[in-house]
C-alpha cells in the first residue's frame, strides 16, 4: 500500500528540485521508516520476555516481533526445494554489481554466530558478532586490535595512516593471509576466513586469500573485488590528507581517512544501492541527507534483528555461472577463490559484473550448488522461534493475507505452499518472503523490500558520522568532504582507483543500462 | 538565567495539577536538557579530532569540549588549598542521605579506570570500565558472568530469581566476600573493591566486605546501606514475582525483577534526587514520565564524558564526623568499614543519615583527610586537557564571567582565584564548578546544577525499560507495575524492607525536615 502509493507519487514527478526535493526526499523516508515499530526493540533472542539482557547486550540478536509457537509445522521435510533453481530466470533490472554490493553491506553488520559443532539447535544462530553499525568492518576489522594488525603503522611520509597493501600485476591489493598453509603471525588477531578449513589443501586458492578486516571478506571473488576498492580508496584518501596535513601522525592520517571512506560507503548504500532497490528512480531518488534523521523519533541506537538477518539471504541472484574475464566459473568454483579477479584486475571485474545480469530473486531459482544455504536459513527461522509471515506483513503496515493465493500469483508458489502449510497463516516468515511476487520495477517482493527499506534508513542515516554535530567539513578535512561531495556511485570510486582511469563509455552499475 | 526563568516560575506556581503538570514537565525537562549540545558528541579523550574510535569506542570517556591547550596554567601548585576545609560549614537543606544516594548513583556509571602504577599522567584516567546505563551495576555487576556468580540460581521454590544473601542479627545482607584473608572462589569474577589492599591485613574491616557488584560498593557504610537496600528489594519482588508466576523459572524471575529494581531507582533518581537538587520544589516536581523522552531528539546513546566524571566529586559533603548508632566516625574511619552498618541495622542507618546535616558544597569545605582526592580530580582535569570554566559555562548557556568576582560573591575565593590564575579566562573547569555561589535553595552551584540536569535527565529518562515500546505493565507484572507507581522515595523502598516496617513518625530523606 505504501510502496503503491510512493509509486504514484514517483509517477507524478518528473525530477526533484531542491529544496522541495529535500523535504520530499525526508518525508518519504519518514513514511518508510515509519512503517514499522521504532527501536529499541523490547526482545532479543536471549529470553522469550523482556529483560535487561533483550535489551542490553547486543551479542544476541534483537528482534521485531516476540517469539510465537503456536504456528502449525510445515507438513513436509524438504523444504528447501521451494527455493531449487528449475530454470534459471534472469533479472530485467540488476546487474551481478548489486548482489555484490548487498552482500559485501551485509557481510559487514549482519554477522550471525555461526554454529560450531553443527548441531541443529546451536544456540549461536540466535548470536552475532556484529558492531550494529555500517563500519566497513570487511575492510577494517571488527576491534582496534584487528585494525591495528591491518594498519601499515608508517611515520614515513607518503605512506602515514595507510593499510597494509601489495602491488600485483602493477595494481593494489591486500598483503596475502597465509605464507605457505599457515596465517602470517601479524594476522593471527585476524578473525579466520568462514570455510577457510575446507580449502587448507587448496594451494590454488589459499596462496590468494587476503588479509582482510572480514571473516566473509574473501568468500567470493566478488566480496573481494568490492573489499580491494575501498582498501584503495582508503589510502588514496590517507595520501591525499597526509600530503594537506603533513604535520599530522600516522594515527590522525588514518582515522580522518576513516572517516571519509565510512562515509562514502554509507552515501552509496542509499544513494546507489537503495535507489536501485526501491522502484521510484529515476523519478524520484533517495538522498542521503543526514539532517532527515537528527530530530527523527526513530533516531535510536542500532541493533541487527534476527529477521534482518534472514532476510537478507538472496541466494537466487546468483546465476548458475559468472564470467569473469572471458572464463565461466560455476557458481561453487568461485567460492572462496580470488584468482578470477587477480587474473582480470579490478576493473575488468567491474566492468563483467556491470555486464551481466543477476539471478531473479523468488521461488525455485537457487542454484543447486548453494541450496544448502536455504536449508539453513529455514532452520535458523525455527531456532529462533520467529513469529509467521503474516505476522511480519502485518507488522510492516502491509495487509495480511487470508488465502495463499494473496501471497503469489505464481500457480506454481501457490501449490507448494498448500502442500507445505496447514493454512496461509503458518507460512514461516523467510518462505514467505521469497513467495511474493516481485514489485514492480524493483528487484525485491513486497515485504521484503519494506523490511529492508526501514532498516537501511535507519541504521544508515543513523550513522556517529552523518550526527549532526559530527557532520562538518573539519571531521573530513577540505579534500574529503569535497570527495564525499562529489562521490554519487561505485563507478565514481572505481574512476579514480584504477591506473590511468575508466573510459567514459565504460558501464559500471547495478541497474542494467537498457533499464527504462 | 535558565535557572533564573524557572526558580520565577515555579515561585509562581503553587502545585503542578494534570495533565497540564505534564506537559509542564515536559516543558521544563526539555528547556534544561536543551541548554546543552546532544549526543552524539564528537570527541572523546582517545583523539583530539573527530575519529570513528572516538564516536564509538566507549572505554574512552566521551566529552563535551574538545581539548583546549592555549589556556595559561595556574601560577600556584598546591592547588587542593582551594578545598581545604578551615570552619566546617554545612548544609541548610541536605541531610547525609543525599550524598549516599549521590554517591552510590555515581559509581554505578561513572567509572573512571583508576591509574595502575600511580604515574600523574597515566592514561588510565581517560578509560572507563562502564556501561553507560543507570543499570544498578554496584549491585548486579557489570558483566553477565558477574551477575551469575552474585545469584542464587535457585530452582527451588521460594528462593527463584534471588541474590545470594545471608542473615545477621536476623536482618538481610549480601554473603561475606572473603574466607580469611581470600577472596571466595566463586566471587573471585567480581571486580576487587577498590582501596582494598590497603586493609588486607585489618581482618576488622576485611571480614565485614560484601560480596557485591560494585567495586566501589563497600567504599563506605552509606554505600553499603545504599545496596543492601536495593539487594533486600530485589530479593523482595522476586518472591512475590515468582508466587503469582509459579511456572516461570530461576531466570526468568530474576530478570524481571531486575527490570522492576531498575527502574524504582530511574524513578527516584528524578523524582527523589533531582527534585532534591534544584531549587524548584515543593512549588515544581519533577516526575519520571517515560513519554518525555520517546521522541525527543535528544534521546540518544548514553555516553559518560569526562566532565560528568569529574564534576560529580562533591567531597565537600562530608562533614568531619559522621554519627552511626551513637557514635561518631571521623570519615577516615568509615572508609571501607561496614561494622557501623552491621551494628546498627539498616533502619537505623537510613535514620541516621536522615537525621545528620551534610556538608555544603564549595571551596575550603573539604575534609583534610580526603584532600588528596581533590588533587587527584585537578590532576585528571589536567590529564584530560579539558576547556576552561567559562567555556563550559557559555557551552550550557551561562554568561561567560569577564571578571574573578564574577564568579563568586566570596572575597576568600576571589583572593584565591587571583592568585591562581592569570585571568578569569584561565580558571579550570574543576575549581571554577566549586567557586560558584550555591544558586538559592539548591545545594549546588549554577554551572554544576545545570550540568548534572542536562545528564541526569537525558541519561535516566533514556533508560530501555521507559523506552516506548518497553514501559508497559507486561515488562514487569502487575505486582511489579504497581510497585513502581506506588514508590516515590527511598522511604517507601525502606518501609517494606525492614522487620515489621518503620513508624509513621521515623524521618527519612535528603532534605532536611524542616526546610521551607
Amino acid at each position: 500500500m505504501l510502496m503503491d502509493f510512493m509509486t504514484r507519487l514517483a509517477g507524478g514527478i518528473s525530477r526533484m528540485i531542491p529544496p522541495a526535493g529535500r523535504l520530499l526526499n525526508k518525508f518519504l523516508i519518514n513514511r518508510l521508516v515509519n512503517s514499522a515499530r521504532h527501536r529499541p526493540h523490547p526482545w532479543s533472542t536471549v529470553h522469550d520476555y523482556v529483560s535487561w539482557t533483550s535489551l542490553t547486550d547486543k551479542k544476541w540478536s534483537a528482534r521485531h516481533l516476540p517469539v510465537r509457537r503456536d504456528m502449525a509445522p510445515a507438513k513436509i521435510g524438504n523444504m528447501e526445494e521451494f527455493f531449487r533453481r528449475d530454470e534459471q530466470r534472469l533479472s530485467p533490472k540488476s546487474t551481478l554489481l548489486f548482489p555484490a554490493f548487498a552482500q559485501y553491506l551485509t557481510d559487514g553488520f549482519i554477522r550471525t554466530l555461526m554454529p560450531s559443532d553443527g548441531e541443529p539447535d546451536d544456540p549461536s544462530r540466535k548470536q552475532n558478532t556484529s558492531n550494529h553499525e555500517i563500519d566497513l568492518s570487511p575492510l577494517y576489522g571488527r576491534t582496534p586490535a584487528q585494525t591495528s594488525a591491518l594498519r601499515l603503522n608508517s611515520h614515513d611520509s607518503g605512506n602515514k595512516g595507510k593499510l597494509k597493501s601489495q602491488q600485483i600485476d602493477g595494481q593494489e591489493y591486500a598483503e596475502f593471509l597465509f605464507e605457505g598453509d599457515q596465517i602470517k603471525p601479524e594476522f593471527e588477531i585476524l578473525d579466520r576466513p568462514l570455510m577457510i578449513k575446507n580449502f587448507l589443501d587448496d594451494p590454488y586458492r589459499l596462496s590468494v586469500i587476503f588479509a582482510f578486516g572480514g571473516d566473509r571478506a574473501n568468500a567470493s571473488p566478488q566480496i573481494t573485488m568490492m573489499n580491494t576498492l575501498f582498501l584503495r580508496e582508503h589510502n588514496r584518501l590517507a595520501a591525499i590528507i597526509e600530503a594537506a596535513n603533513t604535520d599530522w601522525d600516522d594515527e590522525h592520517v588514518f582515522e580522518v581517512a576513516r572517516n571519509v571512506n565510512i562515509v562514502l560507503f554509507v552515501k552509496l548504500v542509499v544513494e546507489e544501492y537503495i535507489n536501485h532497490i526501491t522502484p521510484f528512480a529515476p523519478a524520484i531518488k533517495f538522498v542521503a541527507d543526514p539532517a532527515v534523521a537528527w530530530n527523527a523519533s526513530w533516531n535510536k541506537p542500532n541493533w541487527i534483528t534476527s529477521e534482518f538477518s534472514l532476510l537478507y539471504r538472496w541466494h537466487s541472484l546468483m546465476p548458475d555461472n559468472i564470467n569473469w574475464d572471458g572464463n565461466d566459473y560455476p557458481v561453487f568454483e568461485s567460492i572462496m577463490n580470488n584468482n578470477p579477479l587477480i587474473d582480470g584486475g579490478l576493473e575488468k571485474a567491474f566492468v563483467d559484473m556491470s555486464a551481466q545480469p543477476a539471478g531473479e530473486i523468488g521461488a525455485f531459482n537457487t542454484s543447486a550448488s548453494i541450496l544448502s544455504f536455504e536449508l539453513k536459513a529455514i532452520e535458523q527461522g525455527r531456532i529462533c522461534e520467529l513469529a509467521s509471515y503474516s505476522d511480519y506483513r502485518e507488522y510492516v503496515s502491509l495487509s495480511r493475507p487470508r488465502s495463499f493465493s494473496d501471497v503469489s500469483s505464481n500457480p506454481k508458489v501457490v501449490e507448494f505452499l498448500e502442500n507445505a502449510y496447514e493454512s496461509v497463516d503458518d507460512i514461516e516468515f523467510y518462505i514467505g518472503l521469497f513467495a511474493e511476487d516481485l514489485l514492480n520495477r524493483s528487484p525485491l517482493p513486497e515485504l521484503l523490500l519494506t523490511m529492508v527499506a526501514v532498516d537501511a534508513f535507519s541504521q544508515a542515516l543513523t550513522n556517529p558520522l552523518l550526527s549532526e554535530h559530527v557532520w562538518k567539513e573539519e571531521t573530513f578535512t577540505p579534500a574529503g568532504w569535497q570527495t564525499i561531495n562529489e562521490t554519487k556511485s561505485l563507478r565514481d570510486i572505481l574512476q579514480r582507483n584504477v591506473v590511468g582511469g575508466i573510459s567514459e563509455d565504460t558501464f559500471i552499475g547495478m541497474t542494467q543500462p537498457n533499464w527504462p
